[in-house]
């Protein structure tokens, strides 16, 4: 037996929810949790294998989540020539924007960012390429078979960082849909400014394409962060595809490096008719990671 | 990476089964086998904070059961205070009474209490708090949110030990539904003795109420343990409400304190008319736990 | 906490595949990767307790496969007199024989044995026993429940090791469907040539039996194997019950111990009319072993 390292992270929060022009409730909810397992084996020559397997759960009522390993089932080789990986992960385009500036969080539960689209985010059947990092570098180009059910997909991204800016680019296509999107950070002293836009093509014909921003703070103080986000969107229709504005206010209070307690309030504002795609929700939670 | 704990339990039995009026057969069958995973921080002024993921499995067959962490999905911060918990776990309410007292193989499988009314037994969505164990007794206090879509629930325990005497009381509550039991443990030397009463109102309009009793007796000597568990319950109907006597005779042989081999023989006679809700096993089988 | 190892594979590949008429695709295949938990206690004397669960999981998409722990959950004893078993775990008749040849990819994915007879492939709800290993000889004994829904299962099998010489047989039976097979293996050096034929009788009528072989031959030099398959089963039909050939080459390069890369073309002809049962495919892929 090799050495496996066991990881995940419980992330519960206890919210006060208004959905639509429903009653306000009270909910327990899950803000992505974990449970992973990887390893590594040193191959020589500075050649290394490597899996990992990461379950996505409920951490407010215990279900798993559909696929079971659906945050990531890969096995990859690397090197000096960077990384060959097979299976499923999630897009580096998205990682490399809406992902990196939502510091609050981590883009997880509510307050996960609703206006980033999701149109071409594929996980499944990839196979990708990772360039090693050079000179602050560094780019990931993944293919995903469609096996004769769907579109072949490409999820192409980069990511820049030197000093306090780090920058980003993800461009990803499933058939005739596609993204793009940009993003930046920078980093003052306690204050950490972040911000992406997005251009959105959904390739249904007339009326399919939007452009979507968004921008972050954060303020640092001791084991306090502050953040404020704020997005938006135009166009008519559901959250899903167009028309929305969101913004969240959170509190973090770090326990530890690995446990904090936090509070936040978010809402989104719905150009849908009688506030049908409405939402806000105020919240309290506790993320321990292990 | 922190420091987690994965244990569990695999506890399998093979069985000859008579259900209600149809033939005997023969069963191999799971005993709530069990994979988990915990870990614990210490964040330093006596506080700290725990995780737990336990997961139910069928021992016999090899699937899981529905929510995958159907035994429990939990964040925790505890201190002097006490501990406050978010998540899925089992009701105090049941571990303080009809778990407490089930000696013999612990409440599960074809042997567990089919009379103790889970009628107000909620695992998921819940808020709890945990008082610090103060001259012998300790406390739960769980509500369960019901997030727009079912009743909130009130699940609310005690236990109390002291030598050889060990108390325990639940109530719980979901909407109109709810139940209260008292149990009682004591330990005479190489004998211990145990009982719980509960009273069940299921909040469904007429005779929807009833009593359960049960007593337990355990007699240990050197690696052998021989048990005895006898139930009932008045009123006409199905098992699952009211209406049923039932008996367990068992007979556990320690091989370790992990690992047993033990046997049972185990009858429900049901009020039901024609021995529909009947139920007899003979059993042996093997617990190991890891 | 007792000590548990956690082990598994993850084993994925990239294939051009053609499936009876359809046209050729690009298909990221997983190739039976799994994730194990296991452990065992020292219960003096010789004895001894184990347990193990053994998770099958699709390492192109992060899917669980329908049981979870479909490839094995069981409690086993064990000591001088050999193991006795409860629970779930694959026939040792198919590991005695045509899983014991396929040095190639051992059985798995793609190239995997679609003609061995599978009819009498029982796993779940079992009781088996398992003698020392004398002599160089080995057996399991296994019984399945069918738990009064389905037929008793029987699966019998023996291993025979003597310097290169490897011999296995079993015998399997479920209900009225029946199977036998014998497997040789043979180390010459560098070389390892193995064999095995199987008897099938699916019990259900006329034309209900046939013949399955197969051989396999390997060429080992330095990190490099090569390999090569041929199977072939008489009578029309279906490839699942009959009639068709089959040819695997293989090459394996041995990145150490726990990992390799590798590339093989399987072919699979059909008598079915049309090509319908036809399958090709030509793949390179990952193994590394946790």
């Amino acid at each position: 037996q090799s050495s496996v390292t066991l990881w995940g992270r419980i992330n519960t929060t206890v919210e006060s929810q208004k959905v639509g022009a429903g009653d306000r409730k009270v909910v327990v909810a899950n803000n992505a949790s974990r449970l992973g397992f990887k390893g590594q084996e040193d191959l020589g020559g500075g050649l290394k294998a490597s899996f990992a397997l990461e379950h996505g759960l409920n951490s407010d009522n215990g279900a798993a989540t559909g696929d079971f390993w659906n945050r990531e089932a890969s096995v990859q080789l690397s090197g000096a020539f960077g990384a060959v990986r097979l299976g499923r992960w999630t897009p580096g385009s998205y990682f490399a924007t809406a992902d990196y500036i939502s510091n609050h969080n981590h883009d997880t539960g509510s307050s996960s960012d609703e206006l980033y689209s999701f149109a071409t985010f594929k996980q499944k059947n990839k196979v990708g390429y990772f360039t090693p990092t050079v000179g602050g570098f560094s780019g990931e180009f993944a293919v995903g078979a469609g096996e004769g059910a769907e579109p072949r997909s490409l999820d192409i991204s980069g990511n820049y960082d030197q000093g306090p800016l780090h920058l980003g680019a993800g461009f990803s296509k499933v058939g005739s849909a596609k993204q793009f999107a940009v993003r930046g950070l920078y980093e003052l002293g306690s204050i950490v400014l972040g911000a992406y836009v997005q251009r959105e093509d959904m390739g249904t014909g007339a009326n399919d394409s939007r452009t979507i921003a968004r921008v972050s703070a954060m303020y640092v103080m001791g084991a306090s962060e502050f953040h404020l986000n704020v997005g938006g969107s135009k166009a008519g229709g559901s959250i899903g595809s167009n028309g929305a504005k969101q913004y969240t206010l959170g509190y973090n209070y770090n326990l530890s490096k690995r446990t904090k307690v936090y509070g936040f309030y978010t809402a989104i504002d719905s150009t849908a008719a009688k506030s049908a795609g409405d939402f806000s929700s105020l919240a309290a939670g506790i993320r321990h990671n292990f």
